[in-house]
């Protein structure tokens, strides 16, 4: 479930529109400009903003992304000056059911490789390759309006093997000019939140003005919208024959006799991605 | 590729053996001991050794985990008291293709968690139920001389919501006295690795003496091995027209003019998975 | 795409509410009345209607399919008597964009069989078990608003080995009394339709009158609308560096040098699903 | 399970070959022999023999099938006359564990649309493209020993949208000199068998003689492998408490009181696939 409109949050990070010209006047408003222009003209009623990496804490307070249905990621020079604790925030709030798509060059950011587990490589050349997006899943809503295939005159190839788990669906290929050809189009499903990445769109090439790729982001937004309360799966113990008021874990001993209860070990989650959960209980 | 025979590196916490009487009388040689001897059973021809928590860098060393085809992964009351270095390590050795069989309580280690990107949390109750572990995937080697159901008399309930992404394969689903269902056995592929995970198997039941559980824990070794030399996936870049001699990615700004490139920045990996890599290129 | 409202045929085999008093006790307006009641309740701006066997063409004539977005089929007794040429126009309508939803015993009815390919086989029993529907996909639009688990006081039990082919999603599995389990509900998608198969619903227990299984079958039905026009995918050819108009394959020999083309054999199709097309080219 | 060593039927249309004097001399010995000699070449060890369409039952009678482990099927210009019993007998011993390997234009087969449920359309055109072949799937067993890419210098082109289901492993992705993309390489698991679909190879171009192409055959052959006593998946009933003695189901009205026993309705299969078995109990 979710409130109504859609609220969209387009995360830029900013860097090369600011240090090189050629980007800055192919992006007069940023990349993330751009992006929030081809959402905004293709779902009218949803409510879009953006947010930079220059902004106290990136932008994305914990206030921000509560109120965000929905989160775009574009970065690619500054990976690595990404905050890990706005990292492990994001990460907890799409865990939680918040909905996010990652763009381009997005596939290497700290957030994407902490929700997939694998490097998240590939191999690429940046040499005005033309690109054509295949749609293989015509029936999936991401492909509503599109043509088969989306025809890019110039891009950056990206080519396979792309290091990412395999995709719950996989909506599109992508053909280049060198005959390399890679995975642009893939659905993940994470705790209760759904993710979209999508490889066209780079600094580069004026491709976030191409009005096919402009659909497919909105398309991805509106999909990914979440189906219910933000909450993050918990651990819990259920009674034998009761299904619904389960307790919260107590640490690893916690199914030892009662007597040893007096002294409960509250570990917390191991993998960092389960903290001490003060949330209500998961339900679907 | 791999080495024959098959190299396992059984690793065990080795916690509840020392602190519970109870659990070290039902598994006299440690957990880890039957675990491995229920593969060496299986699999008479592959060289099983075991590791533990408590030696140096839990007997998990690079050079050990260089000469593991593939490693079982048992632990639940020390999770959080597993090095970060050695996950680390043992991560970029699954990626570059160690096989790695997660085994029960495993689900809410480290390195589960850092693959899977999720929570892994779930229901659970440890209290006497029966369960019936079902085949749903009859063609996978992994179900190899296993009856359907596995009937395992008593055991810990481990029961959905399971907070993992979708596997690549659902091989069992279990089902409980309580009538609670659990997606017991799934297979997963990262990077250049292969991953089973296995709930049956708790340290409270003499689940790793059941003559079908062993089967299944041996089966998904012999799954598990590499299909090639280990090697992590890497970044790398290719001429038009030119599809095998990649050259590494220097940096963000790599794919700048190329009177830039005096001053490599040589940044490393966003993600923390893929180090700059010395490893040879990657190939299929 | 379709058009709105949501236009849905709830198709009623309609034998055991004629011949046995205890089914017409229990939905003295037919299963197919009260499944088409559920729907209305929970989709009150959808047009539904029912189809009975025993109607002309079985109430399916080309006229009913091609206005039915979505078409929901329960059939037990007479799964033999449904005439092939009806089947045959189902499959091609699905194949064409229409949604199906498949319900309970509908796995073994000819229109199923045809989509999966397989035996479509189970284990069963009816003998008043408890069904408990657990969510495994709690992202899923199929999902909303019911709770985790549903619970089925008594129903017919089906358990694994169903012979089906591995789902494009997995959303619920069922545990029972006896221990036995279900993927009781999964998606397909096949050609340009999407199809829902979802167990829970017999002739022998009230089922389709318990508001958590009406939710969930108009969840299914609203999810499997088209998102394109009804079109069935045929074989074109097209020239190199043209991808939008394909011609029409001529035959086996189309590929043969240009002076051949005299007498083009036009076999249409070896499958019997793709027969020889009138319908436009598939575009995407 | 299996016998060793693995015997393999490779069963060739062979009708381009005697018409098509081109054809005859890129392939003395049939297309069927060539695909055979590679087969060999690789599986030193296989007992491989070939079929064809012209012998009595098109070579495929129930004896062959059942000393059969894998089948592999190359068809093109008569689809159309294969005789529908022979596709049925093929398609009960796919389902029954059979493995089968169907090649490049086979994708139009009876016995591939049956077992798929889909029209198994595609875009073509064959004007000397040269197919690069990208694993996508580097841990898998079909990947064995080849380069990625591979690397065929004049191929038909085979594009999307090809209608079939969402394989179970994706495995190769071609790229094409106009840009279009393919899925190549895919299982499917249906019934007890598997299946691979590997496109590369065609009448006009030597592709069966390339030995990269032959590998692949070959390791899909490997894999395909059974892994259990041929049988057909079958409907039985099991007592509450009782999961390894189902009963075979007697029809319809199997469910009803006992005093209706009397004369079971035996109405067999509504689908086809599952005849009235006389197999042994399927167990996993």
């Amino acid at each position: 479930m979710t409130t109504t409109p859609l609220r969209i949050t387009v995360w830029g990070e900013n860097v090369h529109e600011q240090v090189e010209p050629h980007v800055a006047e192919r992006y007069p408003d940023g990349m993330h400009g751009a992006i929030a222009d081809g959402i905004r003209e293709n779902l009218p009623d949803a409510v879009v903003r953006t947010a930079t990496m220059q902004e106290p804490e990136h932008g994305l307070t914990d206030a921000v992304l509560a109120e965000t249905d929905v989160l775009t990621w574009w970065g690619h020079a500054a990976h690595a000056d990404v905050d890990d604790a706005v990292v492990d925030r994001v990460h907890k709030h799409v865990l939680s059911g918040m909905g996010l798509v990652v763009l381009h060059s997005g596939h290497w950011s700290k957030i994407f490789g902490k929700l997939m587990g694998t490097t998240c490589t590939l191999r690429w050349r940046s040499e005005h390759d033309q690109e054509l997006v295949w749609t293989v899943n015509p029936q999936h809503p991401i492909t509503r309006g599109v043509p088969n295939p989306i025809v890019i005159p110039e891009q950056e190839m990206y080519g396979e093997y792309f290091d990412v788990p395999t995709p719950d669906e996989l909506i599109f290929i992508s053909g280049f000019t060198g005959g390399e050809v890679f995975r642009s189009g893939m659905t993940y499903r994470r705790g209760f939140g759904k993710i979209f990445y999508f490889s066209p769109g780079d600094q580069d090439f004026p491709v976030y003005h191409h009005p096919d790729v402009r659909r497919v982001v909105a398309n991805g937004a509106e999909w990914a919208r979440p189906e219910r309360e933000r909450e993050l799966p918990t651990l819990r113990r259920y009674d034998l024959g009761e299904y619904f008021d389960g307790q919260h874990y107590r640490g690893p001993f916690d199914d030892a006799p009662e007597d040893e209860d007096a002294t409960p070990t509250e570990t917390g989650a191991a993998t960092g991605a389960a903290e001490p959960a003060e949330t209500a209980e998961a339900r679907a």
